[in-house]
């Protein structure tokens, strides 16, 4: 739906507000291409699309347009966002070094916006700082950004106008760069993850963007588990975990089952022998981080935020301490006060997440998402690396089958 | 007491829970042993133990009680923990890369639970993951865990089910791998350190799991200042800092006098062309790191958070501001509303630490701590390195002698 | 102004509090002296100033006087700080590896205090901490601090007595040791910038320091945009840029139009190796990070923290979400039970930060300056980096002028 919607809302926008180019070809997702015997890795976004573009005078075009966005976190829970191409996070661009791209961005905003595309070294009129090196982007404007990418890796584009609010409200996304020639160790695909904070007050569907602190969802391209699509690899391809951070937190990535090298930031690939091995890689934000590895491991392996609480959903954050505390009778008295309480907790939280009586309207459980073994007992900033042998579609391949033995048992 | 317990429990789940291994050998409290020719570090773990082991069918073999501790923080706080074997963190696990490793689990908790050790590259089944790569143990079931250990470095173990609240109540311990073979460096001493926070509603013992951002305790291996015990090293001997963090922050260590170097993660070793220089090394949520110094620079030097309000006890966050006023006859009133109240930090709270009047029911003050020169106004993450000329045990030597005129003097 | 307070104060507390040493050399203002043949940066500390100093026994011979301190954060808005030398941050101390540095401390704080002097290694009882290597220094009392440099790097010097209030309150100041040998790639400016958080009640002037997490305003060198000083460099200059931070929060420092390396932190210079290529550097409390470029790009270029609240005043940070709410009459009706209550943000905030009407006393708007192409939607810890071609002088050379063609456009 996102992506009929991005497209639909691409070519409304292109037929309404801009004037007409050179448009040569219109290669509506597909891979950006390579030079010859250049090998560039596959690109997903989760929940997510890349950005299609034209050729228009020798530019690689592409078009953004900023609006209000419906999104849905997880069944059962809509949240009013603000976005680019009705998608938040954006869709990603995907370039080559060496490309001259042209980038329309349109305003479906009721405010002034810009869009800055951060880490890439540029003209300053196109660096895109209302005020600073643009006029603010007025509601029903089309801006025209133009400028030659000379480096290469993993960086970002979101607004420099009113950006504590606009980026609070899921507008930002990923500006991918390829090589014009291959890396000495070439990747097989890319996952572009973007790490994002929200408050939004049990019941509503709107955001607060003022809050400086106390977040209550938690997500991975605006998608909280068990809403967040599995990444799929099959045994000994090489993957790029490229994380973007616009929040007001670090979040610390843990991946499973192999051990990684931090290879990038969004100041570009780093050199070799600068690479850190890591099992958690921490993201600051306004950065981006690179992780790469060979998936040689068979399984299903989490991916998550080593921030517990961020590894869960809203009802975890503001719940009452029961833990040792007998609850016989206490339901029913304090309803009276607190329509809607549940008394849970006494033994832990474990066994609660699944509850799903009497939540408040568009509100999700605190932890959802049953297993092969049971349930998952997690939210939020989580998703699962499925490493498989021999497959040659990445379509979710269901859960692994352990070979016999090879899983803790009780004795 | 603690080491006591650890034994007892231990013991009596053995005795109870397990079937009967081949047990060939007890090793209690023995260093792991290191192939000819091959040194490891002697493992410290401030305030805790290492966990005892025994060979069963060629395996090395560990046995974790998950089971509720009392956990004395400093004199005067009893916290009412989870953790294993009688310890919040949990012993540490050691052993050498190519090892193959048994570990029991045995469940006492009133909730289900799982052991994830994190970091280590291991099939996909021994994971420890509740209802995605085995099911949840369940209280009073033991389960068996066994794997390779085919790299080394300083990792974790932690549950993986329930997780927030089993690790926020102190569910963890440090995993440490000696390689196979020597370090270009080889250490002397390695002390293993946790990075823990908690909320204890004042007059209270069991910490609040739910809280997501206002801690009021912080903990090295869940002690506070004046509880550590102090880091006793000979002059000459090379360091390893091994720091780990659970928690929901980032905390950044410093360390005085001494120069360190960065040389490893929870992904492993760093290369030594990538070692940072670090007289503060930032560890952040879900990760470990390793410090390496030669401690050539005798005297008693602070080890520390340097989020200031981490180094500091309860009374510290939650305190109004009466910096500049005169409080003459204020603190009667006041405590018409409020009992207990103190007036206090008129000219700054650094003489106020010390009254210990009418604190809440075990509650500690907000400084303690007495030096050689007067009141050491410092709480929480605190402890000193104390380097000593040609000692051989490793007691705490007491406070340093200054050599004459080495001390910063009033003029 | 500041500066002139300084050397009074100096100046007075030399006469009252010192016992006469060898005055040989009053070198004040001037650049610390290089060998020949070395290079050295010049120092910039924005919005301040180096400590002067002299020559003492062969010493380089520095004053330092803590002491409240009156502090204008911008226009409209004074805080009431402590520091050192009627300075917050307090000056700037340059010296020389290899020098010995000589250090007076005089306190005029009403409360004890003693300087720790963060990654020098030095002699134990010159570390400065109170209670553990030294007395506390009582008010009136001056000390005297005296030891060798055997390193290079940017460190700090701040309390290590009542730390969490004295460092909360502004006491911190830059320590830069230069090289005596050429670094491979000599840097022409070096700026110095102090990372700060503060809460500051709205209408009040004394910031509480017993806040934890919740502030609202965020400082470089105790400014905030626009009260902070441009960085002006000659296209082609080599930069460091040179961030200390003592707050409670990593504060991740972003630069427009270059990639830079991460060189170096307060345990010193990295080897070339480990250097990390960055567009964001994250800087953790407790930490100094230098980063280095190549000014190649012209135009007026952000530098900024990427926590959206830390580049904004504090009106953003407790605002109810208006957001696609029609207020039209609401003001009115608030204002009887909440004074002062502006009806804003129902089309986001960007229009908003420039109203400046019924602000509490002492308050600063959310948003302000003004930039060439209109508001620049900013606050906080924000300034910006001026690249100009040729120029000789560096004082504000005001707004860039674009070539034409190369600012992003309306179609």
């Amino acid at each position: 739906m996102n992506s009929q919607l991005s497209r639909r809302s691409m070519l409304a926008a292109g037929a309404a507000g801009l004037a007409a180019g050179n448009l040569v070809e219109f290669a509506c997702g597909q891979p950006t291409p390579a030079a010859e015997g250049v090998q560039h890795p596959t690109v997903i976004t989760p929940n997510g699309t890349s950005l299609p573009w034209t050729t228009e005078d020798g530019c690689k075009t592409f078009h953004l347009v900023a609006e209000p966005v419906k999104r849905e976190f997880a069944p059962g829970m809509v949240v009013d966002c603000w976005g680019y191409n009705g998608q938040t996070p954006g869709p990603t661009i995907e370039a080559v070094e060496g490309d001259r791209v042209r980038i329309y961005v349109t305003n479906k905003l009721p405010e002034p916006t810009t869009v800055h595309w951060h880490g890439i070294i540029l003209p300053n009129g196109m660096d895109g700082v209302g005020g600073l090196t643009q006029p603010h982007i007025q509601p029903g404007e089309t801006y025209r950004y133009e400028f030659d990418l000379k480096q290469h890796g993993t960086h970002m584009y979101h607004p420099h106008s009113d950006e504590m609010i606009q980026m609070a409200l899921g507008m930002q996304g990923f500006f991918i760069i390829h090589p014009k020639s291959n890396d000495e160790q070439p990747v097989d695909r890319q996952f572009c993850i973007f790490l994002q904070e929200w408050f939004v007050p049990p019941g509503a569907s709107r955001p607060n963007p003022m809050v400086m602190t106390d977040f209550n969802l938690f997500t991975f391209n605006s998608r909280v588990w068990p809403g967040t699509e599995p990444l799929v690899v099959r045994r000994g391809q090489r993957l790029r975990l490229s994380f973007a951070n616009l929040s007001m937190d670090s979040h610390p990535m843990h991946f499973h089952g192999h051990r990684g090298w931090l290879t990038g930031t969004d100041g570009d690939r780093l050199p070799r022998s600068a690479w850190w091995p890591v099992a958690t890689v921490n993201v600051p934000p306004g950065t981006t981080r690179d992780v790469e590895f060979v998936a040689d491991n068979l399984g299903d392996w989490p991916l998550h935020c080593h921030k517990n609480h961020h590894a869960m959903n809203p009802m975890a954050h503001d719940f009452p301490n029961m833990i040792g505390v007998d609850q016989a009778g206490v339901e029913e008295k304090v309803r009276a006060v607190l329509p809607g309480y549940m008394a849970m907790g006494g033994n832990g939280m474990g066994m609660t997440g699944h509850m799903h009586h009497e939540l408040p309207k568009n509100t999700l459980p605190m932890m959802t998402g049953e297993g092969p073994f049971g349930p998952i007992e997690m939210g939020g900033m989580f998703t699962v690396l499925k490493v498989r042998e021999g497959i040659e579609t990445f379509n979710d391949p269901g859960w692994y089958k352990h070979p016999e033995g090879t899983v803790a048992q009780k004795v």
